[in-house]
């Protein structure tokens, strides 16, 4: 067994309860999600920062701090180490002189989801699982058939109709058994939990095993190494399952306890849409638990999640960090999009461009200050949202001519 | 002047005419692309492999070897440094023990045009232009309109109206002056041309201007980088304009004159489709130059180039290394495109993989033996061609249950 992994155990954020993290575990027996932990200290004796210099530019550079033990259990596509980009035109414009764009378009499956499930799908590797099942918005999905593919593993994938149709593609073309409901990724849920009982398949849904937050975490771990251990002012993370915001505290968390950063937590804030923004209510309302959100719908499909499993997590975060919540509109994003893909060539998911929207709000309130370090978490690329963008570009022949007017095609 | 680019000037590989670097340059008076050269002593000299270790995992790490001279402009969005995948599983079963795969798929758009375009838009930004123009196959529109979008260049672009959707939304979105034709990216490029001597708009048409090998050119350092500088046996190329494989070409010889390689070259290999296949027809016939491909049609659509202006230099790279072209058929390609996915985890563009179709003939033939490093290069994302899988997966109601059997929906 190598000895790299200072995973310990599984313990539960709600009753304090610990399982054996080398069986598959999935809720607390009190319905809570199970969250990893390692023995840091061990783990701040054997890794150094210099260390990471040498590694390859993936999520695996801290695998000190992630749960899979085998080297050979290691399920990888090159994931991680996506680039952090400074907007200063855009950000000149907001106000905000030091503005950048954490970019996981870049990044195996176009989504962060792909953190996820690589971690997520090395652990199953490890522990034995041969068929997996999980409901998904789209890119969960499309990320978790890509690498359970990886790994010779079986996978159910249950989404939305409505679900960004190319993720139908990856979850196909990689060979998971793919169906769509007319229905929300909740009631993709019922029927997965259904299936789960009846056949005995491994609960890959989110925060319904410990470890697609690891993958998850990495995003923070990355932000700290690529900001020199001096992490920003301030975080905004496209919320709707909430993994990617738990995800970045608990990595803070673990740095700060083996000394790696200093006492300074970036502000969390937890980017919904107006459509469904249960987080942002339960936030107004000082509350440490959301509600179901009736009728949930917006343009950024991903974070369509009318109820979180995780969703005390998420507000923890939020509230631990001095953060906030913020909730935007449809027509805000599309605009936000397109203003980032013409002033800074960033081509980005519309949940992304959420963040951005969050930001000049946060601004206007004074909420943000001009000369603060703040970041805007990218969760996905816009390649794998066609349908948002209507185009209608005049069509020539051969033999025509090019005006020298400039016109502009597009509409949205 | 920062001193890091070690810049010295553009020569004609034909003629050898040489020319100043330092004024916007296109074709030799001869008609030949012009190649860039480097003071290749004073580089050794000034860069160490061993600094390469502290450097960020872009294209930018090998900066003395790329033409731009200003830090300031460097127009960027984290590119390079993709990933090297070991294809364990599918090498195994077609007798190829150590077969690779570099995944261009994981770089903005999606795609290794972004190479060339953030080394051509910085240039061109460096020499102070502020109107491009290009025709393209769909991914080189995206990528260019994408850097010129962020340098604050305004982009035309003229694509066939067969190429990949999602490229337009890339122009689009970004704020150039798409328009499609009706016909081949040859008869885009004229219309092209025409507006170009009209409205004298800077041109960025594949190997007119001499800086997009340079971006190119990157994928050989990293290839030797990441084999720790003992390069492959044998590289597979998809190959439409050509530009990646000269690069690649041209990057190694610059490694060997610095004596950071050795005297082996990888044995290059042109890899076409069989209705497009002007390359493989002449290196069949032992000649220099290809001749125009007519009515040239292929599922990947990216190396749809009827006859390329660079054609003598692609020939030269595969008889100058012992190399070989192939063409393969279109349901190869599907084929091939699927078992990468569900096998390997690797949702590949078409272009892609034709590679390991070409792998799998050559290693029929005996031209490649089992225990040779042979690496494909992958030059995109499968998420930019959804229309190639046609899927239709069941659509459930909420209360419905799923089976235990597992059927399989897809087709192409």
């Amino acid at each position: 067994m190598s000895p790299i992994s200072c995973l310990s155990h599984l313990e539960c954020p709600k009753c304090g309860r610990t399982y054996d993290p080398d069986q598959p575990q999935h809720l607390c027996v009190c319905g809570s999600p199970l969250l990893v932990r390692y023995d840091l200290q061990k783990a701040a004796q054997s890794l150094r920062k210099s260390d990471l210099v040498h590694r390859k530019p993936t999520l695996w550079r801290y695998r000190e701090l992630l749960p899979v033990r085998e080297e050979a259990n290691i399920v990888s596509l090159g994931e991680g180490m996506t680039p952090i980009i400074p907007l200063k035109r855009i950000g000149e414009k907001a106000g905000l002189r030091h503005l950048y764009l954490k970019d996981e378009g870049t990044i195996p499956t176009g989504s962060f989801k792909a953190r996820g499930a690589a971690v997520g799908v090395s652990r199953a590797k490890e522990l034995g699982v041969q068929l997996l099942a999980m409901p998904t918005n789209g890119n969960a999905g499309g990320a978790w058939a890509t690498y359970a593919a990886r790994a010779g593993i079986k996978a159910t994938i249950v989404m939305p109709k409505h679900a960004p149709a190319i993720t139908r593609s990856e979850c196909a073309v990689t060979g998971a058994d793919l169906y769509l409901v007319n229905g929300l990724i909740s009631d993709a849920g019922k029927i997965i939990g259904r299936a789960i009982e009846k056949y005995g398949w491994y609960d890959a849904s989110t925060l319904k095993e410990p470890y697609r937050i690891e993958g998850k975490k990495t995003m923070g771990y990355e932000i700290a190494e690529q900001f020199d251990w001096n992490v920003p002012d301030v975080i905004l993370y496209p919320t709707g399952g909430g993994v990617g915001i738990i995800g970045i505290y608990k990595a803070l968390r673990e740095l700060q306890e083996m000394g790696w950063i200093g006492e300074k937590m970036p502000r969390l804030v937890a980017v919904q849409a107006s459509g469904c923004a249960p987080i942002v209510k339960a936030w107004e309302a000082g509350k440490k638990a959301s509600e179901f959100w009736p009728d949930a719908s917006t343009v950024a499909f991903g974070i369509t999640v009318p109820k979180a499993l995780g969703d005390f997590l998420v507000l923890e975060a939020v509230y631990n960090t001095d953060g906030c919540a913020v909730a935007v509109e449809d027509e805000e994003i599309l605009h936000a999009q397109q203003q980032l893909a013409s002033s800074e060539g960033l081509f980005i998911c519309p949940e992304g461009a959420a963040t951005f929207v969050a930001a000049l709000k946060l601004k206007e309130q004074g909420w943000l200050h001009p000369d603060e370090n703040v970041l805007l978490l990218n969760t996905g690329t816009g390649l794998k949202y066609p349908a948002i963008l209507q185009i209608d570009p005049p069509v020539l022949e051969p033999d025509d001519d090019l005006p020298a007017a400039m016109p502009s095609f597009i509409s949205s």
